[in-house]
């Protein structure tokens, strides 16, 4: 990890480092050079090439992610953790499912999700498509094995036809693998473009505070931009981190490697400011002291208070324009 | 309720009683006489004198509808069991709350709530606002004490801020009180006009099918009305039920009255449509058997088949427009 920040570092030009360096901060021209290091949140994310992207698929698939009746108790639906007026997480510490239990982990946001490469804490599956129905059959979330939940479905001649509009041609198209595929499409259509800091990247420096732009430049200069990088600010590589109180053995659990031990995906910042509380567990609610820690952890060093509110200024310009979804209409 | 049917009866052209009790039907023409029996959906319930319907007031109050954290697990909102997705209920037989508690009753929607005289179905709460507390607090539903609910609140700058806009001029103005009144003029915004039966109540003669308005006329002419009257289709009044496997003891619980044994408020029948299951314990799926059920229990009699079909082709007529709603964004 800090190699990766050793190299970034010297990449970087020496104003830069200077700059970041010193108490002055960066001057308004030279924020120009530091656009290099990042790009705007393209409209869609990649999509897999055996899951073409239908407004069939999509809008079948905002149906499956409100329908709680694919949950054993009836009345939990991915929208229940993934809820939409929470920044489509919780905002708690830990998941709440099936009988009230509480989940090991934070609850990651579904918000550009599509953009991941490696999905849940500890990646355990490359993709939306493979995502999409764990939550359904664990014990502790949704509880549901997944023929039950095709049963409940079926009772239903709305989803028997929706299943076929989407997936045309097939005999029997009400599967556990279109359940994925009609989840993992609406998913890809929860992005959050326009942010302070897109707008800024396309164009207009005005979208962003002097405060953000010395942000942007901080987040370069310390090298957080090491992991946090790419449209979505994660690099879906796994890091280890020691988090306090924390016994969660993260990406170890899937490889059984040791250097897998306490490793985890790297989130992405996008909205992090409203997906709050932070790290595997939530156990950390205020963004400076979640900075704060990645300094020390990450980084090696105790990041200066007034860096630090830099930053956070800079986070909160990645907060999008939440996708506008109005309730389906479930049979 | 015999009585009421009875003198019902009575008061009803003899010519229609004629062509409901032959097996003609009712002819187009005369289908206009039974319009004196209904009145349209109003644009909005009666409001309460202390408790004027203001944007702010209404737009708190969806907030605090979708608000999971005034749940002790923090998950479950009013928006868990009156599921906007679901006509506003749940579609299960029985309430799904904390921890996976299932409740004893089925949860009955809130669309057109205001227009109700009596809360719950037994009735303890007479309006929207003293019903609002109840499931915040219930050990089987939300599960938290109230101030506990107001600590949450007061966490947020942004809660502070709109329960002031809300109630102006109130030195401290998040309360229990004002959490009842922002969520009781929420819920009275969710109305659905524009049913078909509505529109045809309003001069459209084509907005209900030839077999709906057989339903209406048989609706009347079977007594249906003496119970399912008013705009809402309900009395609000109490009427002994009983209910084959239901042990609920209903309206009994708050009077402890022998009369008032397996008595239940008379549900509304807007919507009905769309908000199965059935009846005090949900133990009901079908339209047509609540129908012939209630015909048996209430009426004393069993309907013939072709007239429960017309009954429910009429109360299909009785689904309008639903709240179009978008998630708020919460703290």
């Amino acid at each position: 990890m800090k190699r990766i920040v050793q190299s970034l570092r010297k990449a970087l030009p020496v104003a830069v480092l200077v700059c970041v360096a010193g108490s002055g901060g960066v001057q308004a021209a030279e924020f120009e050079s530091y656009k290099r290091y990042f790009e705007p949140l393209p409209a869609l994310p990649p999509l897999p090439s055996n899951n073409s992207l239908t407004p069939e698929k999509v809008e079948l698939g905002k149906m499956l992610f409100f329908e709680p009746r694919i949950s054993a108790s009836g009345v939990i639906s991915c929208a229940t953790c993934h809820n939409p007026a929470l920044g489509w997480s919780d905002r708690i510490p830990r998941a709440v499912g099936h009988d009230g239990q509480v989940g090991e982990r934070n609850t990651p946001t579904v918000l550009n999700s599509g953009f991941l490469e490696a999905q849940f804490w500890d990646g355990r599956e490359p993709d939306l498509e493979g995502q999409a129905l764990g939550p359904i059959q664990a014990e502790i979330e949704m509880a549901m094995e997944l023929d039950d939940a095709l049963d409940q479905l079926a009772r239903f001649d709305v989803y028997q036809e929706r299943f076929k509009e989407a997936f045309p041609g097939q005999a029997d198209p009400l599967t556990a693998e279109n359940v994925a595929k009609a989840l993992a499409s609406f998913q890809r259509t929860l992005n959050t473009p326009n942010s302070p800091f897109d707008r800024y990247l396309r164009g207009d420096d005005n979208a962003m505070t002097e405060q953000q732009k010395r942000g942007m430049a901080a987040f370069v200069g310390n090298g957080c931009i090491a992991c946090h990088r790419g449209a979505n600010f994660s690099d879906s590589r796994f890091h280890r981190f020691e988090l306090p109180g924390s016994t969660d053995e993260g990406r170890f659990v899937v490889t059984g490697e040791e250097r897998d031990r306490f490793a985890f995906r790297t989130p992405t910042l996008r909205n992090v400011a409203v997906t709050y509380p932070y790290f595997n567990n939530g156990s950390v609610d205020d963004l400076h002291d979640a900075v704060q820690l990645m300094g020390e952890q990450m980084l090696g060093r105790k990041l200066e208070q007034p860096v630090v509110d830099d930053i956070v200024a800079f986070l909160h310009a990645l907060t999008g324009e939440m996708p506008r979804i109005t309730f389906p209409s479930l049979p």
